[in-house]
């Protein structure tokens, strides 16, 4: 379906070796989703994936090894950003892609698991930041673009605004506890927007 | 010095009971802010606090049970709100206060432990909850307040005000690893402003 498919023979995505990181890290996010960090054990994702126990360990050595080619391979598989023509209507779908990521039954445990192996593992919360900061940059054109088009001033950080309107979703999910809803995406764009519109987030 | 001082006989501060607390909460927040919540354990706890094991497995079981009891008296404990006398002055000290917070050398750790904890344990959870429900409450006025004022429109949500100025911190802390500054505090008690100025968070 894409023209940037690579040449032939530079990557084998239906190779065995392939596969079986395939299988493993399906397996990883299965287990972090259904049992959570404090019970994620290498031999456990093993038997899941039905792939030896050996090749596991020789291939990823740790659970945090394995976490962060986990998150590596969520950053590189994750959704384009949207081009509505609009900020509101661009951050609205921004709020919204995040709202029903932590309401989905897979993976907003899977987040939530990934945030509490952060907090035990730097290797983990390298990759962790390393993986919101590919997501915030697919993001940024939306307020580069409302910049070019006059919607919010010169010198708006990009990073700042995507931040604003993914901050009070995940602050519920992993904080305060309450209901994540489409409401509150929606307030989380408008409030993004209008903070932005103020200059709040000039440099 | 306060005016609020119980009968005495009601309770006992100084009390040999109260004093085992003390020592039990204070070994139970540093053991979580030097070593995390994964490696959390009782006998240990009352090592630290030079309290009898039997009496920290008897008074509070398990480790949630001591996590959501340190919760509760954190909740009690903690700072009153500020009155500036104006929505931006109010929210730029509770931004502040969280700021000094989470980038305090033992609160900081702390608050990522009872985070994690919270994660994986339902009883922590509710406890934490409970903890920022508390903290909502109290810095609440702020917003109300200020609707009075005519600073902002009625039917303004102070909960969703109060939480917006906390989000943007804690989404760096816990999940995009980005720097807690000064400038990130004043900006989002900007941000929560001007969006509630512009009625985002109005019902």
């Amino acid at each position: 379906m894409s023209d940037e498919r690579p040449e032939p023979g530079t990557v084998r995505p239906g190779g065995r070796t392939a596969k079986v990181r395939e299988a493993v890290l399906r397996a990883a996010g299965d287990a972090l989703a259904e049992d959570g960090f404090d019970r994620l054990d290498l031999a456990e994702i093993a038997r899941r994936a039905g792939v030896g126990k050996t090749t596991v360990y020789r291939r990823w050595g740790t659970v945090p090894g394995l976490v962060a080619d986990l998150l590596g391979e969520m950053a590189a598989d994750s959704l384009p950003r949207a081009i509505t023509g609009s900020l509101l209507g661009d951050l609205t779908a921004q709020a919204r892609l995040v709202q029903s990521t932590l309401n989905d039954q897979r993976q907003g445990p899977l987040f939530r698991a990934l945030v509490t192996a952060a907090s035990c593992d730097r290797q983990t919360a390298a990759a962790l930041h390393r993986f919101y900061r590919v997501r915030t940059e697919e993001w940024a054109p939306c307020v580069t673009e409302a910049v070019e088009r006059g919607e919010i001033p010169e010198g708006t950080d990009p990073a700042d605004v995507i931040r604003a309107v993914s901050a009070p979703l995940y602050y519920r999910l992993l904080v305060s506890g309450d209901e994540i809803n489409q409401g509150t995406a929606d307030r989380a764009a408008r409030a993004a927007v209008a903070a932005a519109k103020e200059g709040v987030f000039t440099r």
